[in-house]
């Protein structure tokens, strides 16, 4: 099952335009993602960092920007793995308008196991593969 | 000919992982791009918005992050336009670390000319054309 | 009463010390205003905005940053009127460790009711001005 | 003589109101004090930190906003130091808008010298301490 988190877009997220500027849209991507490991793996990330000295760096983004998000929107944010390596995974987000239903954003994203001392990729340990396995679209 | 800009990474621009958080990445071609538009195009982007009512909100990334950005790095950024339709134009970006040239991240992003009280799209204008066609790799 | 409001500490928060980079402390803060203008007032400050055309930009800030805020904290912020004149208000924030209790940040900043069209100041509206009465220190 | 540099406000950085969200103001002034490391102390700040162990949280705020900040302007600010104590120092920073001369918001924030690891204040070494006496208000 993927998991899902809520997120509400804020008074400084938006640009000029009046429109949420872009690379914060990024942000809200990685705010699920941190929701993800704490709620659906069950080691909240700063721990990941902090006491097993792993992290998950993005080495690739294709994101398309389908609708506007503004600010008072709600946004359901859906996450699930669709493809796992040895040491890298390919998140997905799929930002929606909690209130319409409707599709704003859709990203598939490369993360990489690294050890965050020597920054050199490691295999994904098996606790979190498992989680990660179970993590799919359907 | 391509347009490079210059850029110094802040310190509150990392994470926890002590590298550059990677939506800092995106606001960093986005003021590349605001350079551009300045400098190149001859026309800054804020009079584009409030003056011609044109913006150009991005509507797909594609992001390869090669290397590791970190504080206190000096960036380089090349902007050049890979491909111009009717009402959309392809955005490349190139990082570079200034003290190595080292590739450190290369995107290509489609912005679309919108009306910026509608939000309906519109024809690049002559005179943005001619610019950004003027404005290639080689 | 003051109000309450939850908030989690972000991997991208923090600066190149591990901590969490201050003016991101002034963002944690405005969102607690967000929440209070929504959830206290009844008025999600989005709609105060774009419908009643009154925003509260902050004229001064007096902060004081008692403890580290680290990556994984959550901080509970509470939120209270001190002062009320004809059009502005004095809003004070504290941020609290929600794990230990412990004090973080306290912050006194005056808000001025504004026209958002002229920006000029205006008289801060009854149904406003209530309830801003109601949320006293004690 | 104090300290002077220059910043270009960002399409990113307004908010819903169309002005810069003022959190964002706060970056301003330390993007200011990372130049004034750099190019008046001559000790790059990420320097600071990552060779000699040492940095300078802020433990207080005191600021008036005094103009608005828009989308387009570029700002000159000033940096000074108003007293020094022997782990702790005043900044002061001066934000006007280039075309104009206009002041736009003064800020004073107390800085207190930590060694990054225990996080333990520490006397502010001499070298810097001569290059902040050095640069007052006149």
């Amino acid at each position: 099952m993927p998991y899902k988190t809520r997120l509400t877009v804020r008074f400084g997220d938006v640009d000029k335009a009046g429109i949420v500027y872009f690379p914060r849209i990024f942000h809200y991507m990685h705010i699920a993602q941190e929701d993800f490991f704490a709620e659906y793996v069950g080691v909240p990330y700063h721990q990941l960092i902090e006491k097993e000295g792993i992290g998950f760096p993005t080495v690739s983004d294709a994101t398309d920007f389908v609708g506007v998000i503004r600010y008072g929107d709600v946004l359901e944010i859906t996450v699930f793995i669709s493809r796992i390596g040895a040491s890298s995974a390919t998140f997905e987000f799929r930002l929606h308008r909690q209130a319409t239903g409707e599709l704003l954003a859709r990203a598939a994203q490369v993360k990489v196991a690294v050890d965050v001392q020597t920054w050199q990729k490691v295999l994904i340990p098996d606790r979190l593969r498992q989680s990660f396995a179970s993590c799919q679209e359907h």
